[in-house]
């Protein structure tokens, strides 16, 4: 049995934070806005994966309003979906995101991020796709006062 | 047999008009403009549903130079397109939808929706997931002038 | 064995281009920007098809810091890229695409569109699907400085 997932995030670039993506911090003269440590990659993969079996979003399982997750690494949030989807008999078929940033290039830490999110779900790496463009300097990627992550995910009951 | 869809639509947010989204009708300062009733949720979904199947799209299909969709309840479309769907053999494994509007919250409406589209697709509550985000008051959706939403569907013959 | 995969690209608008769309030349004032013909339709589908084989982006595949990419028609590249799925022995499912612009109207020029591609991808054309829409004026391709472009697939190991 199958099941398809959607996820979008959107974060804020700002000064004084730091640029976490896919769980891997990367240098950077500004970083992500958030409640949680704003990782949008990680927000989008777990929403996709939250939808795929209509039980909600990150906003109603981790919401802003609880101190409990401020700051917190994604990574953790996303090892609790991650849980969630299993309990429920579903294991991930693939996932396929994109990070939407003008500046810096995230190329160089691709690879690092593919690795750090496959291991938290506990998949091969060949089943986790993480690609990176730009808006060409377009919209509110493009002057760089955001960044935002698309996911889709195919899931599969064991 | 499986076939896989995508929507994608953006509504002006005006004074005057009613804020629809997945034929709920959500109380607000602002509505949605829209030759038919502007419900950006259901017709995501549509494109969607018609895409996987390479139907052409929504403005084919329903055309806005047509009187007979002024201001149409696009929960009558949704209909149209099942039946569409169903005559060619295929019905919904499920649906993953998000809406992306800054104000007013409509969490408290989803669980509306959802019913809703589950009823007017003929198909279990848990196939249809009706996520919602914000960008973060970023671009046209973050300075409220519109309203967009995003849908994935999985489609298989019966 | 079923793969997902999700594409998305943006290029900017400018005079003194062509307008190229899934390999279709449309009359137009102004024309696509990239180092390629900047067909941002093909370009989506092409992230999708890379994505849902975790085989990175076209930004590594087809680099636009190499000359011998210069103005190239995205078609070749296409090819390239079905010819690396077959040789993972995946074949397309289906794929749904979205061309975001705001004028000229590209209905007219859907169907050949999709004949071509379908032709470069050696499927059935009703395994290609393209549609249109605008996002009414707002954004990026609203205020007509960009087109943007997105685009599932499902591959499957024959
Ligand atoms: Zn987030
Ligand atoms: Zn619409
Ligand atoms: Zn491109």
């Amino acid at each position: 049995m199958l099941r398809i997932g959607n996820g979008y995030d959107v974060h804020k670039l700002v000064e004084g934070r730091k640029l976490v993506l896919g769980g891997i911090e990367i240098p950077h003269t500004k970083g992500v806005l958030g409640h949680s440590d704003g990782d949008v990659l990680i927000h989008a993969i777990m929403d996709a994966m939250l939808g795929a079996l209509a039980l909600g979003d990150i906003g109603q399982h981790f919401p802003d309003t609880d101190m409990k997750y401020k700051n917190i690494d994604s990574s953790i949030l996303l090892t609790k979906v991650t849980n969630l989807i299993k309990s429920k008999g579903y294991s991930i078929v693939n996932l396929d995101s994109i990070i939407v940033l003008q500046k810096p290039k995230v190329k160089p830490y691709i690879e690092d991020m593919r690795a750090k999110i496959a291991s938290i779900l506990q998949v091969e790496i060949d089943r986790v796709s993480v690609k990176a463009t730009t808006e060409e300097k377009l919209g509110f990627t493009g002057d760089e006062s955001g960044v935002k992550s698309y996911c889709v995910v195919l899931l599969e009951k064991m």
